[in-house]
């Protein structure tokens, strides 16, 4: 079994989508995380999802989660209100992760060395020629290994 | 909205537990990952999907993902069987993680910083007097707080 036999097709969402609508498809579809791509269509980012929901979270409480303790209940509820207009491109961090993909070829061995090494519940499958084919997620490869 | 709010209850595996059945569990719950316990219950361990995933993972694989490529595809889909008898405690790093634990009346801020800092998409919720209650998911969360 080859990554083009586990490819799943999401939504991805573009740099200048809002972070707020990445964090609702998130919740909505229950994925594990999205694909971010530039206006060409070319994967710039995969996010798991708690790095989607880090857009979301304050620096200065990402840094000492403890100070979220003072905050209300009410306002804590909506936190991501936050988020306001700010685009996924403003919210990713500077300094950008590897962005995590397997060619189509890759065999299951790898695309689970790459989402263990990465961390990522899920991964891009990108064609050389035909570009992004869509994801493989954990719970796919996981049903597949354990059969 | 309080963590007591958004648990769920998981079985928790036991550092006891053949590593293979953490993976089936995983698998067959679809659950973004797992509590370990000691024999006395506490949670001693929260795994993310790709961390029991990782049990599986050769060490010398993790280290350079690029060397499964050499695998033939029938030896790659079958690789989790390589974890043979052995327990979730013997596959645990050698210096564990944090363990990512919240209290019953955390607000859901800091809920989500939690999961954002540990990249982790399950945090335990551990009462003080009564244990562990459950789970909190990023899916739960992610519901409440685009809602």
């Amino acid at each position: 079994m080859r990554a083009h036999d586990l490819v799943t097709a999401v939504p991805a969402v573009r740099l200048d989508s809002p972070a707020i609508e990445a964090a609702r498809l998130l919740a909505s579809r229950e994925l594990p995380g999205l694909v971010v791509v530039d206006d060409r269509g070319v994967p710039v980012a995969v996010l798991d999802g708690t790095q989607v929901l880090r857009l979301g979270v304050p620096a200065y409480i990402q840094d000492d989660p403890t100070l979220a303790h003072v905050l209300d209940e009410a306002h804590a509820d909506v936190f991501l209100r936050e988020l306001g207009d700010r685009t996924v491109g403003q919210c990713l961090p500077d300094e950008p992760d590897e962005v995590d993909v397997v060619s189509p070829t890759a065999n299951l061995l790898e695309v689970a060395a790459l989402m263990a090494r990465s961390r990522s519940p899920i991964v891009a499958v990108v064609d050389p020629v035909q570009g992004l084919l869509g994801v493989i997620t954990l719970a796919t490869l996981m049903v597949r290994v354990t059969a």
